[in-house]
């Protein structure tokens, strides 16, 4: 949850002056979104987000993610929409920070996914990926394999005292990855965060994707490898095989993964486990002692880079490979 | 802001069936209440609140608060109405604890108060204790003389650890109090915690009051007196007496107050200071180290204490005594 600004009245009037929302009924902060202050705006045309752009995102990327909202806005995938002020921008700035003001997606996120849900995830990644082939804008992932030895070394002094050898079984995973990595699969824009909360559904079907602020440019199996982390474990670690297949189907219903892509798919779960292990671990030690927000335990996620790390081929996700 | 439960899909659904609100369109946790778990809930037929109790909410006053809010429903005072079941009670039971929903108001707290808003406020409370005069329930105040001699218990081998000397001018004004509060003042139902988040105002009209979750029986001037130290100060904890001039002229213009009540008013106005100075006292001796929510402080409410001891009469609040 975050709300870390809050915004006076008379400012927000003033930056809404510059909109075409009619008039202000109501603004309330919620608890979503991890990076930024989001507020639901009622206004007497519709509901809106309005986000503040909180310091942990680059303003540079920011360009980067409203385009691609922008450019979803015409596609099958339905994502927030970017509302342009009177000047024809969309990025603006409130409360001493860069905002922007999307449309309201109703939906409800899967608390306890079923694997329909990880069908539609799947096919509406793809239909993603499809939907963004003519989409020009580039943004590097910062947080792929280059970005990860940084992390590690921020951790690694303390990382023992989290889980005993950690350290070294963090060197010998990024020491593969670094020599190893599959950089010439098939790019191209991913979200790369599509964790449940990320996804909406109404009555069943899958209604909306938000919260595109880590999306960038880079192998679109490795957002397939992302989901198979998020949504396919249950709450012991368990990796269900039922929920990876429904995954997968629901990509491939939509985009073919090649034989190459299948056939590095648990080495793209490895590292997607390790790059949510890492980012954890370095929240994990740095929170405050006796903070009221307890972080993600980066337990979880070592123990899904080991389940990754113990297969053999792709099969053991659910994936029919072909004999 | 408070969002401490969340809530399933499966579990809201199952207890929204037992309502006649159509369907769900989403939910969310929003920064609003201290004590509570808030949610803005959007159904194709409206939007609403659902409120979750949580542990420092004592389930046995919840009827009293249901059923103030009720009472207000038939009056000319706006506040949220209980939405009632298919069974006929507004109080229900979600994720293991007691439930309401009540109908969302539309309007924005003022982050700046004025003195218009403050003749608002004094209006609309006279006009809640006007409604409530035939309101049958009863609630005593936990938090007036009785209640505070605990509290100061609880702190008083830390005070000067705030400010030196505390703990001896926190015991001087607790024995003032013990000896000398008007109980024989004209008692009803006060909201007894209307500071400027509570008061939702639309295009410069008061549009609703929220949180009546301090409410209880007590002196109708008590709660002025708590009004005269939320509203009445600037940032630098000077009075501003036209703001409190504008919040008695409020109140007055619908029920004027009797001599003996403006007479008292410095001392309820004491009194009140003490009970936020103690309660702020309390949350920032035990707030955790590190924590990423920052207490009040309880120092502004010790400076509003010594300036309403420093006055001699009601006129220092812009209150006209007759001559």
């Amino acid at each position: 949850m975050a709300v870390y600004t809050d915004i006076a009245e008379d400012e927000l009037r003033a930056f809404l002056s510059n909109y075409d929302l009619g008039e202000l009924l109501s603004y309330k902060g919620i608890a979503e979104g991890v990076e930024n202050s989001n507020f639901l705006l009622h206004t007497s045309k519709a509901s809106y987000i309005l986000t503040l752009y909180e310091q942990r995102v680059d303003a540079d990327d920011l360009p980067f993610f409203i385009g691609l909202m922008e450019h979803l806005s015409g596609s099958d995938v339905i994502a927030p929409e970017p509302v342009r002020n009177k000047g024809g921008t969309a990025l603006g700035h409130l409360a001493g920070r860069p905002a922007a003001i999307v449309t309201f997606l109703e939906g409800m996120w899967p608390r306890k996914a079923k694997a329909s849900h990880c069908f539609a995830v799947g096919e509406t990644m793809a239909r993603l990926h499809a939907a963004t082939s003519d989409f020009k804008m580039v943004r590097e992932n910062a947080l792929t394999v280059p970005g990860w030895r940084p992390l590690f070394d921020g951790a690694k002094d303390r990382a023992d005292s989290v889980v005993p050898g950690l350290r070294s079984e963090l060197e010998l995973a990024l020491k593969t990855f670094e020599g190893n990595w599959p950089s010439h699969l098939p790019r191209g824009t991913i979200h790369a965060d599509l964790f449940p909360d990320n996804v909406f559904f109404l009555s069943g079907e899958l209604s909306g994707l938000i919260d595109f602020y880590f999306a960038c440019t880079d192998l679109l199996a490795y957002d397939l490898a992302i989901c198979l982390n998020a949504w396919c474990f249950e709450p012991d670690n368990a990796f269900n095989i039922t929920k990876g297949k429904a995954l997968i189907d629901g990509y491939q219903s939509v985009r073919p993964l090649s034989d190459e892509e299948k056939e590095h798919l648990p080495l793209l779960a490895q590292g997607a486990a390790l790059r949510f292990l890492l980012t954890r671990l370095i929240d994990w030690l740095n929170v405050p002692a006796g903070a009221l927000v307890v972080p993600k335990d980066p337990k979880e996620y070592l123990a899904k880079l080991r389940f990754h790390r113990s297969i053999t081929h792709a099969s053991a996700y659910g994936l029919e490979l072909k004999s």
